[in-house]
């Protein structure tokens, strides 16, 4: 019954609590590789870049740097040639072997930029030829869904924005309070259940967040879809607001994920107002108890301030897609398997197999 | 039976030259606006997100200068400082008037940055508050779908990217053919009607592109949306290979545009095989003989070297939505004024009404 994922899940309050050990005494070399740099750039692909969204946010809110996202096509196809010598740019890559973002990596030092690795294999190539590399502690990951491979690069950019902040040690109390906050999640869930029979009975679901919780977004939508076999939709609030919310009708469930504070909690609260007043089941994650009110499930969330938000908020995200794929009679741990059997008859997807 | 939109789309070959006309003498002051900046950053919403992305597509692969895409709420919700003066900000906005992007121009500009609007109504807030403001001469736009304020948007891209370029006039040439070839692709369009019946048959869409076609894909992505009220997903070519591809099966329609050369047509053809080869049913936009044979359905783009194709694939894509909204009951101009109708009973949308 149990998967390897929710196996994994488990395991991300020691992974987290690792990779602060680890990664925590390299804000000063951070520092100092990031002196005189003026802006982060991020490469990365797939939950990888979700990560990398949470990083933007959190170094432009929290360390005044600005972070964007390089497209690594311009690098490995058009081979542009870019001044970046006032950049440190951040390649994400759990294998630290994504051949793209290795040569990426390599386009970037021809181009002037500082490099910095983000991965969870000491002597890969991209840590072996970063300036200095972030080596997170999941541990082997085998279930096909990343899980605490992406939560330990989220916590590798809590460590790079507090490193370049102006007051590095800022966020430290919080930061410590990260693995227990982890381990309550995992082991006391609520409201996962029913966030699961919301989905399971959705014609069709769409996820949305906003700044510092965006990334989160991004990924449970990347999760749900890449472990449920079902096209899902992560908007950004605005992107949602600006035209797509009109295909929003009754047999929708939409997932938001929001902070328990900060400035954009208020417009998450009145975006799941307007979403079900459209007809959608709302399912929220984390916010507050107005966010709780205005959601027609709630998955509570963790008890971390937004800078740190999204680092517990993944975790009952996490429960929800595996509980959605062994409701849909899928393998979570090997969702793409099942995916070659329903493609020949998709009309027929087994149900709580 | 003629739609507003059908109107518009044919008014774009004026559109272009006009805008062509007005903006090209503007090089010289974005020069100046751009000396001793060495990066662009854009803020927009929606299409002229879309717009946006093949503005920065252009500046990184032919002006050798790096483009990113701002997020509005680092500005407007959580008012970071951040220290922009090497940069110029440029806002798109059509009405020059949305809330979000003016605040956010005034916030880049207090933080140091040059600041350049593109929008299509002169005195609006946008161009008023700019250092520099490139008027787009789409005219009055009536339909609620953007088709010529978005293509006379890329037309100021074009002009933006070629200004910064070492070699400022080097695509001139084939700027000038650029209304000739609208007008072709307007009055002689083919395929549209075998592109419509794929979709209108289809259970699910994507659309991909990649480098500088990618915000094609996504504003075909979001057209195909807001105007059919259905959900598709633009993804990039290597977002979708690198997980979401998993849900692609036979029923489910992909959209592929390629520009006829550059270093990603040959990805692009491989990608239209793959996705044949699961089963999905590819309509393929622009391309080259071998892209065309690829697909099952093609629809040929315009004749225009990849730096500048997206102003005329996005032609054959916007005469496809106004088909597939009428082939579907829906009024191209208002699609959402119909939503409220199918809100209700979404089980029976109205087909060929």
């Amino acid at each position: 019954m149990s998967s390897r994922m929710a196996a994994e899940v488990a395991e991300q309050p020691l992974a987290v609590r690792l990779t602060l050990e680890s990664l925590l005494p390299a804000r000063p070399e951070i520092r100092q590789l990031a002196q005189g740099r003026r802006q982060v750039l991020f490469a990365a692909r797939g939950s990888s870049d979700n990560a990398a969204v949470y990083g933007r946010y959190l170094l432009e809110t929290r360390a005044g740097m600005l972070g964007s996202l390089l497209s690594p096509s311009v690098a490995t196809h058009y081979r542009s040639r870019l001044d970046l010598s006032d950049a440190l740019v951040v390649c994400v890559s759990q294998s630290g072997a994504t051949t793209e973002i290795v040569d990426t990596q390599a386009w970037a030092s021809t181009n002037g930029a500082a490099t910095l690795a983000v991965t969870n294999v000491e002597g890969s190539p991209l840590a072996e030829y970063a300036d200095l590399a972030l080596i997170t502690q999941a541990g082997p990951e085998l279930a096909v869904p990343a899980t605490k491979t992406y939560l330990t690069q989220l916590v590798a950019m809590a460590v790079l924005g507090t490193a370049l902040a102006p007051e590095p040690w800022v966020l430290d109390a919080e930061l410590d309070r990260v693995p227990a906050e982890v381990d309550r999640l995992v082991h006391d869930p609520q409201g996962v259940d029913a966030a699961v029979a919301a989905l399971r009975d959705a014609a069709y679901a769409v996820v949305s967040g906003r700044g510092l919780m965006m990334g989160t977004a991004l990924e449970t939508a990347l999760k749900l879809e890449e472990t449920c076999l079902r096209p899902v939709r992560g908007y950004s609030y605005a992107d949602l607001r600006h035209g797509p919310i009109s295909v929003v009708t009754s047999g929708m469930t939409a997932v938001l994920v929001a902070a328990p504070d900060g400035p954009l909690l208020e417009p998450m609260v009145e975006l799941a107002g307007d979403l079900a007043g459209r007809g959608a089941t709302v399912v929220g994650i984390g916010g507050d108890p107005a966010f709780a009110d205005a959601c027609a499930v709630h998955v509570p969330g963790p008890e971390l301030p937004e800078a740190l938000a999204p680092l517990g908020a993944i975790v009952p995200a996490q429960l929800v897609v595996e509980g959605l794929a062994r409701a849909l009679g899928l393998d979570p741990d090997n969702p793409r398997g099942l995916a070659k059997v329903t493609a020949t008859d998709p009309s027929t997807p087994k149900e709580n197999a």
